[in-house]
């Protein structure tokens, strides 16, 4: 095999005809199973996607896509904060680069117990790990959370009723110390005007229903509860909230967001 | 050119390995703009993404792709119940086919007043015509129409508001003269809690939360509405209706689907 | 609990305005965390979408959706073709309908060797089991499987070259016994012009690409391959084989299918 | 009406409980026709997907959601670099805010000449014009186009063939005059192995496959030749080029990005 690739001619160590540094070059959308920390079970198996970069300086005309795919094997069993920052040393270190950049986003599913019968079931919530090696570490956790929002306007003018959809929160932070996707899931779900289950008994139907009721949000207050919480929390030092809701009366969505670095 | 078409070998008529004959091959997917007929404005025109199959005969090998392309382009200007006709005997007897398919889906948009206001926005549905050649020739239109539902079980059971959402009506049908797409959208809006608008000021929306929660349907009242439209109306033979509910209290879905051939 | 329940009416016992009896009822898009058989590692984990449907007599307004849900629930750490079954009668007990019907769509994993290297990596094929009880109880299995085509068109009137692309094979069948997902694979990837791999170092990528060159494939002669296989096959009792390539000189992709059922 | 409006009350003007001011609060995907102008035809009709946002000071609790809508469905007969200002200043003055921001995207087809019959087709590329008001007025026109790509890595080590694939190539930027989609489009396509077509006749597949195998090009080598062309153009103020590849022997992507602001 060793005498085999020095017969094959790599031509993305030629020098490119127009010698421009790449600021970012790798594989997007690479599949595969993985393992992540769960706060209550210890570890969770889900199905990742994978996007992993790098830059390239000028003199190199390409970049050995295989290497990325090798290098996320090595450590699919035990996807986390650490293990994170050893991907983006490999990447620098065997790229020769300067720069780093993973994404990992998965699936992740909560166990939640129906608010009256105390049923059972999962919520799933898209979960996103942000790395970047440039000098030093920086770890991002992203979690968008479903939930429902009922308007306080419609409530307000309507004689009876008012609105309401299913909505997505969107957080984004960076932290000193591990903030568990389950914290994040829960401040999204106490700024919104209800939760969701896969599993709701009649019971549970009429206390949802109240609570959203009782508990009017617009997308603006979402993101304020939320970012409240993100402030107010010590081991964040800067974060990004965004609320979209799927408006049950227009085919477009209402959105808000607020960011701050926190260490600025 | 001509020359140089006979130069160049065709695969495509080759005998198969594998003397199988094929159901359905064409293209898919092909992007274009196409102008069809508005019942109030005349014609509107508006993007299309088109799919056309033929059988294929188990001695041919291939079927030249490019063609199906060609029949289309002339017929753009000028997509209806008639073209799409002439589009499948072309296809008929330019691949030597005893079948031929082709669907024509596009957004259509059509002028809504708002309740209180009277302010004037669109409302996007998306049409297809579906059209079939198997010795006679077989039209259908199908449209897709979202609308907002409010669960009439939520209403009852709570001691304020019902959750409510985004919904989808699907309508399929074959008529033997011509629906409009207009007609279908407004049995649909009829059957669901409330019709969606682009815009809508603070008293059209006092408006339409409480028409919603003096009508609160289920997907299985939505299509049952839907269907009884058309089952009384003389130029359907056949039909398909679904609705599809975004739930805001769910990740998940409620579906319900009604269909019935007339002609049996 | 038990006191609560009867207290709370039930709308979707009440007789509907309009007595239609419903085709199909239920929830689509529930997202849960599932294990299924796997020939050679004994079971894999995996994430699920499954819709499940029941019919509805016409003089009941309503569906129990959370029914469906709690179901599924109690057979997720063993879906297969027997715990199918299960869930259909329960369904059709449950709902006192005639009909039942459940899909369960999710990412299964095959490991790969590389063609020269022999470095391991998976692929990803989207599975889905398809179970239906009316009478008596059908299952089907549904395979997507990612692949590359190369033209014999482009080749054979090509002085050098040939365009090739990513197309996908889906194969669905009804079978007498057990057929893994792992031979459906085995049946597309012959089929085609070359299989996929997540990970290729430079020889495989020498030897994938000459693989594909001397395999040159239509999208018709990647449907009339498997059905061969499918026809000869003494466990599978009706089939469908469909094959769609993004063509890469195109933005529209090309498609064939085969359908068959050997009972009739 | 002016009176029923006086009835209402208006919750969005209440101080909320949160006094977080909001960087960016809207409407997304917002749908309608519009007409934009064509270099060669004068304008083209098509439909438009909107996100419009402002900022929001702490002290108010919402957004009318509706006036963006009615500030859009003015200009929507004319859109281009001078009415995107015009809309972005009746944002700011109509909600009283320091920044406004605009995406209109859109699809757009350009008149393509297959290589050797000249036969006449469409090509559909997805363009943006994305606008910005704080202090002064940003536009910025972003294009996606579609290509084929020859791996030049596996043309040199295999005997014969070369894997190739679609690729998207997608260029935003910032100009001080008018830069033409067209011209974008001509960029992208010299760049890539070959361009794209809906109609080719086999004489022009021919040429079309020869022309990508003898310009074999890594996702790094296309986005260094569209920015050594956007280095080159005194008009363009900042860029980002991005190419991503649907690699035919990889179920992932690969991708470069190479992004510069000229002004520094």
């Amino acid at each position: 095999m060793a005498r085999k690739k020095r017969l094959l001619n790599d031509v993305a160590n030629e020098r490119p005809a127009t010698q421009i540094p790449i600021d970012r070059v790798g594989v997007k959308g690479v599949r595969l199973p993985v393992r992540v920390l769960d706060r209550d079970r210890g570890h969770q198996d889900t199905i990742a996607t994978v996007d992993m970069l790098v830059d390239l300086p000028a003199q190199f005309r390409g970049t050995h896509m295989s290497r990325f795919v090798e290098i996320l094997y090595g450590y699919r069993d035990n996807v986390n904060y650490r293990t994170m920052a050893y991907i983006l040393k490999e990447m620098v270190s065997r790229f020769d680069g300067a720069r780093a950049h993973i994404t990992i986003s998965f699936p992740y599913f909560i166990d939640k117990a129906a608010p009256a019968s105390g049923e059972k079931s999962f919520l799933e919530v898209r979960a996103r790990f942000i790395g970047d090696l440039v000098d030093k570490y920086k770890f991002s956790l992203g979690v968008t959370i479903p939930v429902a929002n009922l308007c306080p306007c419609s409530k307000d003018i309507a004689d009876a009723g008012a609105h309401n959809q299913r909505g997505d929160v969107y957080v984004e932070l960076e932290s000193r110390h591990i903030v568990w996707i389950e914290e994040v899931v829960a401040w999204a779900e106490e700024a919104a005007s209800a939760p969701l289950f896969a599993l709701l008994k009649r019971e549970d139907e009429k206390a949802v229903t109240e609570l959203a009721y009782g508990r009017p949000r617009f997308v603006e207050d979402v993101v304020r509860n939320v970012a409240e919480k993100l402030e107010g929390d010590k081991r964040v030092r800067s974060y990004r909230v965004e609320c979209t809701n799927y408006e049950s009366i227009h085919q477009h969505d209402a959105y808000a967001a607020i960011a701050r670095d926190k260490k600025n």
